[in-house]
């Protein structure tokens, strides 16, 4: 660890350095963020670009007092080394801080964050709060262009601009999101660039704020004097930063997309395909069939492996509508009701950002259009990224069929039929890349349950990725000399109630096994529909709370999700 | 009915009309509108303003294969009588007509809509589908100014920006959302229109936009030619129309906000007054005793009778963030977690608008603010704006503590705790204005079920406004000599373990009755809790469907939600 950050406690001391020492550190910091990464992974792009800012702002303001809000927080390791955490850039202790911003963790974090484009909202509520206690503090919103295409950061700017007082947005334009940005306003943005923020249109201009430019957003003493400027201002303004993405890494600088997050050093893909590489594999050549067939995404199609050279194979054929996973679902129906065949790839976590469009725009117009949902299902990672409530969100909505296939068979079956049929609104989760040694499920009769096993007493209903967890428990079962039926329900958006009578008739107890919450999922419907006969349920899925970062393993003993916890509670009830 | 409407079974009748005739059509409509209004009631002030422009949109383009695409379609009685359906303006076929598009009902409507600020990401994907297909129609999105401060209409102008093809949107700028509309974009169109459209700032010129400006949007011979210069255009473009909301109308004219939506003629408040009344005094007390209290409102604050005259005289106290129901939830959690005591006052179908903030911003921040559910529960009138679906939305989220009181005692009870509270993100439905003759509840052990009445065998529980129901069918019981526990469980995102073990001890069957979809509902949570033991569990709640202008008692009998059925279903069970 150099010589600096190792004497910095909090802001107080940075405020100490003189401005040679200023830039020292952030070499400094550059370095250990390289050595962060390379050691245990981590948002690397975002991070190396705003150093220089992130010390500017402590430098200048007066935090925890003065309040500075991070929009989605992946750029905020230098905020966190320089308020009483530098250990999350010390070797050691890397792990002991997360990598988002977390207001449980420090109170120079306002907030627990992950996903983009709602700071200045955030921040706007913190400078409402202040305006009505009477104090006088800073309140400063760092976004990133990325971001600024979300609907609600928009949302946010317009309300701010309104507000009479103290609001900071400083805009770190690093000129990319994940991948390049999308939309219409990154030609003002770079317009702005070009003219050192001076050109006639200003989209912040417009939005009603006022505007400073800092083309050199990577220099100390230019963001400190631009800073200076604006402490305790008494309206609404814009700082635009231009900073480099990536700077202090060669690679990250010069392979900006694959630069946004670093693998730890010495990380080597499986070389396994993945279930995301034949789905691109199988959209490329539906899009080489047929003229109407269209991929949609929302700023991450690293997701699917569909990078800048793929994306450009596939022309007009792709589009990619930055973060704005409102408009892409209304998109889709408006492409489905045109006669186009898209298909929405999107993870779960992000899906999230669109229920009133699936309701409204997407299910109640009947858009023939499918969605393919990465990621659905029990995550233990960043509370803010987990898949885990997304089969739960889409089962309150009508008219959607929704499917989590357990294997790549099924997977393929549906998906190809799902882009060919012109009734449903349609969604799938991507499943694990698993085989099955079995015909493909019929798309026709997949209202039905797939009944990969006929028995009786005990019947296990395996949904997704966890049906081989009820395929092993049945295993399980076996050796007790029980035979039971085994099933794979594949459709979560309703129950086949007939095959749940005809299980009634000679089984005692169904077991439903879901890689899901269990609130709003798929055991509680059936629970339900047993709930006035004879037919013993036993549910397992998620419970319903946050996770985060915690061992997957443990967290399914918690939740009674091992083979052995289930088998003991199945013979508890025999 | 007038001479001219008569004889339009399509545009193509409109356009064999003089100029001079489209004004006598527009009178003739427009004094049709009127009448439809006074008979059954409807979107008036938004209809009444368009007249003009939808005429001329007929007029110019050749619908259906030109596409015109109405923001949530409150304005389209016109677009509706002249496209064969003149029975929506005459008397006797008012009601075969729903108030918004509907694309089962003509194929001049693309889309069935009803919430706001979607039209330009539908038509964009239309237009994008007629790109795809390689034919050349025009596509149209008609937006009003109102509409324009929801989030994805930004993402949509943002994407539609970028297309290189024919798009136009119609931006009518009638100078009003519900209320005033709200947000700093609206002092760039004001001083568009000041301008006649040349100031130097221009909103839609910097998200990359080519513009045109229309000072009279009520003057058909100015619309013609402005969508005469557009149509076949190559690129995107907006045309900004100033139109008069309610023109036709003398008190919608000058009163703008109520003449949004007419009552019919002889329409009589019932002078009793209602939850909303109630709670908007409640606040106001609220305010006036702490000056941390705020109350917020998206666009709607004639819900709660929070009229001008209210809203002035709360100040900065009351804050309307226009159409932004995203924004408001991230807001109110920046408030709360600033100090603030925020109450956000939402009806159940627009927070749905917030999954992504709910989850994310709110809940996981655990931010100490209220949000006021209004018309939550089973609605049966038009498809878009049901409350029917956002208990069980809001169930699938952790860390929310969300209650459905059955009376207005125990509603006021908990707002004053959530609002004073400052550990829990607290939603409260606001229940119809029902007063008990007891005590109200303990906000303190409001984690547990109210216990109404204790009794043996057979336990009702009955939630929110359905508890109304659970009473009767108790009573309906005590008649063939059983007496039942009767429960009124007040909190539904969590369930109460302890007194259901208990009623495991005495009781056969468990009878839940939600006003709320069964899907992902309280009613399965119990089933499922129950499933493996000796308990029967009836459920009763709405099918998961989309109902539309349904008579509420026969959706109820379909729902087998009537005290008899209920009964029968009970007796047969015993």
């Amino acid at each position: 660890m150099g010589s600096y950050l190792a004497k910095i406690d909090g802001p107080q001391d940075l405020k100490k350095l003189s401005r040679g020492e200023l830039k020292c550190l952030a070499e400094e910091i550059r370095g250990a963020i390289v050595d962060r990464v390379d050691a245990i992974g981590g948002h690397l792009g975002s991070n190396l670009g705003a150093v220089e800012a992130e010390i500017a702002l402590h430098y200048v303001f007066d935090a925890p007092d003065d309040k500075i809000v991070f929009d989605v927080s992946h750029q905020c390791y230098t905020h966190k080394a320089l308020t009483g955490r530098r250990g999350i850039l010390e070797e050691g202790s890397y792990r002991d801080y997360v990598g988002f911003t977390d207001y449980r963790e420090s109170p120079y974090d306002h907030f627990s964050v992950g996903h983009t484009s709602t700071s200045v909202s955030l921040a706007s509520g913190l400078a409402k709060a202040r305006d009505l206690k009477g104090t006088s503090e800073n309140v400063i919103a760092f976004i990133g262009d990325g971001s600024l295409s979300g609907g609600i950061a928009f949302e946010g700017l317009d309300y701010a601009a309104e507000m009479g007082t103290n609001f900071i947005v400083v805009f770190n334009d690093n000129e990319m999101s994940i991948a390049e940005p999308h939309g219409g306003i990154y030609r003002n943005i770079s317009e702005l660039r070009r003219t050192n923020g001076k050109c006639e249109q200003n989209l912040f201009r417009a939005i009603g704020f006022d505007y400073r430019y800092v083309e050199n957003g990577n220099d100390i003493d230019a963001l400190v004097d631009a800073f200076t400027e604006v402490k305790d201002i008494d309206h609404p303004v814009v700082v635009h930063i231009h900073t480099e993405k990536g700077l202090g890494s060669d690679w990250a600088v010069k392979d900006k997309e694959p630069g946004h997050y670093g693998q730890p050093k010495g990380f080597k893909p499986s070389g396994v395909k993945g279930s995301n590489e034949y789905t691109r594999e199988f959209l490329e050549a539906k899009i080489a069939a047929d003229p109407m067939v269209c991929v949609i995404n929302a700023a991450t199609p690293s997701a699917f492996g569909m990078n800048r050279a793929w994306r450009e194979k596939m022309g007009c054929r792709f589009v990619d509508v930055g973060i704005a996973e409102e408009h892409a679902v209304a998109m889709i129906s408006g492409m489905a009701r045109g006669g186009a065949k898209p298909v929405y790839a999107v993870y779960g976590t992000f899906l999230q950002r669109t229920f009133d469009q699936l309701m409204q725009e997407f299910a109640l117009n009947n858009a023939p259009a499918v969605i393919l949902v990465l990621d659905a299902g029990i995550g233990t990672g960043d509370v803010t990224h987990n898949g885990t409530y997304i089969g739960s969100m889409l089962a309150t909505i009508p008219n959607i069929k929704a499917y989590a296939p357990s294997n790549l068979e099924d997977y393929f079956a549906l998906l190809d039929w799902a882009i060919e049929q012109t009734e449903y609104s349609v969604v799938i989760h991507v499943p694990a890349a698993v085989c099955k040694d079995d015909a493909p499920i019929d798309p026709a009769s997949a209202d039905r349950y797939q009944i990969m096993r006929h028995g009786s007493r005990v019947a296990l209903i395996g949904f997704g990725n966890k049906f081989s967890l009820a395929a092993a428990v049945a295993d399980g079962l076996r050796a007790d000399g029980i035979m039971p039926t085994l099933i794979d329900p594949v459709i979560y958006s309703s129950v086949d109630t007939e095959t749940l009578d005809l299980l009634a008739a000679d089984h005692d107890i169904v077991v439903t096994v879901e890689d899901n919450q269990k609130d709003g999922g798929f055991g509680e419907k059936i629970a339900a529909y047993y709930g006035a006969g004879e037919v013993k349920v036993l549910t397992y899925g998620a419970t319903k709370e946050y996770v985060t970062n915690e061992p997957y393993g443990e967290v399914m003993k918690r939740y009674r999700m091992t083979e052995e916890q289930i088998l003991e509670d199945i013979r508890r009830l025999l």
